[in-house]
């Protein structure tokens, strides 16, 4: 983990991140589609992967008693992901304050290229007792406080 | 279900609905926390239980061919909620239209009494080939499609 | 808390508990069924209520370095549940050593009264680092480490 | 999906796949740990991979109406897994008759080799209406019906 700490400038959190996700049969419902609730852990993937673009597990971040809590989050539904689906999901940075990061989402389905979903979320960081916190230098994207790009 | 289709001007969907809820061990994540993503399934039990006021049963719905899909979802957290707490949630409608249902959300901490999120939510009614139809008579609320009381 | 270290021998855990269960939307597959790993919490949930019949809270136990980990599990499934079902979990303490509770578990559609799965669990008694640990005297069932009874 | 009953005998389902997870922030509880119900899903998954090896796709076996049905799992759980942990699940068909497959699992850490769990299922080949029906030809294993070999 020390490798985290130095070079800050060096190892900046990338802006954008691609994560793919075969839809599982548990997340699909009865009318065959994948569960909306569904999509919420897969944005959560995608910003762990943003991280991890930059080198930083979110485990170790948790270890040093860095977390983010989600503190608004929305999407938007335009078709249906279904069974075995390919997923790819898009997660962008759009702004970055001290103590937020706002990301923006599109998934769509890989194999069509439909255009599935979009959202938008903002999470805080915070510490193990639930108060929010900075967010430490080497956290800080290029988006830094920029007004919003969507 | 024959019942379902007389005497609709009686039996009119309510516009508030209170469930419980006592957060599940599977529910929560390492923080302790109940994860974010699991408000969402219980806003869909909300609406559920709107029906449900009514005399409504949302299974026997989509045997008569009447989906709905979620077509919009935002929610608002503002404090966590922890395994074994008992939540109550209140669901409103706050507007409909031919084809679409919008929903408000409060999720209370009932021991605490305090607000724990809120969320807005648009439902489509769709059929079982995801086609978008007029929501049927006998489910129009008192609400209609007044504007937004938020 | 403290009330739960005094008079445990009047306060044994029961050996029996009875839990609802409506199926929710979003636990139920294409097939229409209730996902089968969804009965695994369900069955968490039976135990927790053992607990909570003798004025336990499994919450309070983990504030006191006393968890549980599910050693084993198995489940036979009969019959499928499906969405808006009413379920009934009986939940029983089997066998009981001085680490171990063995739990059987029998799952009922509550308005036909099909018995819909079976079930047996070992768990064992741990601390926050993982390791074995006694189980604490007030948490004694009657069943002692008296021979299976399934 | 023509081509899945032609030549049957060429495309027998392998009798082992290997795949990779991993562990989600969702999936885990509060004690840090996936939770174990996860692991249900994870079988399944392992199975449907079997499936894909041979060219067969679960998604298109439904679409013929024929599908497969849990009717027994049993897990032995002996280290859990963490967040961010990468798991290799390898699944394996241990025994098949003319309506059942019994398959047997074995779950890695795979960075460290540690084995975490093993578990057992046996799952019925049933068409819609939930009637057991006789497994196709091209579903057939090289295990076939012999005795177990676990």
């Amino acid at each position: 983990m020390g490798e985290m700490t130095g070079e800050a400038s060096e190892r900046r959190v990338p802006t954008e991140a691609r994560l793919e996700f075969r839809v599982r049969y548990v997340e699909c419902d009865p009318m065959g589609y994948m569960h909306h609730s569904h999509y919420l852990p897969m944005f959560e993937l995608g910003r762990t992967e943003l991280l991890r673009l930059a080198g930083i597990s979110y485990r170790e971040l948790e270890e040093r008693d860095v977390l983010f809590a989600v503190a608004k989050i929305a999407v938007n539904f335009k078709r249906p992901a279904r069974y075995d689906d390919i997923l790819e999901l898009v997660t962008r940075i759009t702004r970055q304050t001290h103590v937020r990061i706002e990301h923006a989402y599109e998934m769509f389905n890989k194999t069509t290229g439909d255009l599935l979903c979009t959202g938008e979320s903002t999470i805080a960081c915070i510490n193990r007792k639930g108060e929010v916190q900075q967010i430490p230098e080497f956290l800080r994207s290029d988006v830094g406080s920029a007004p919003r790009r969507v």
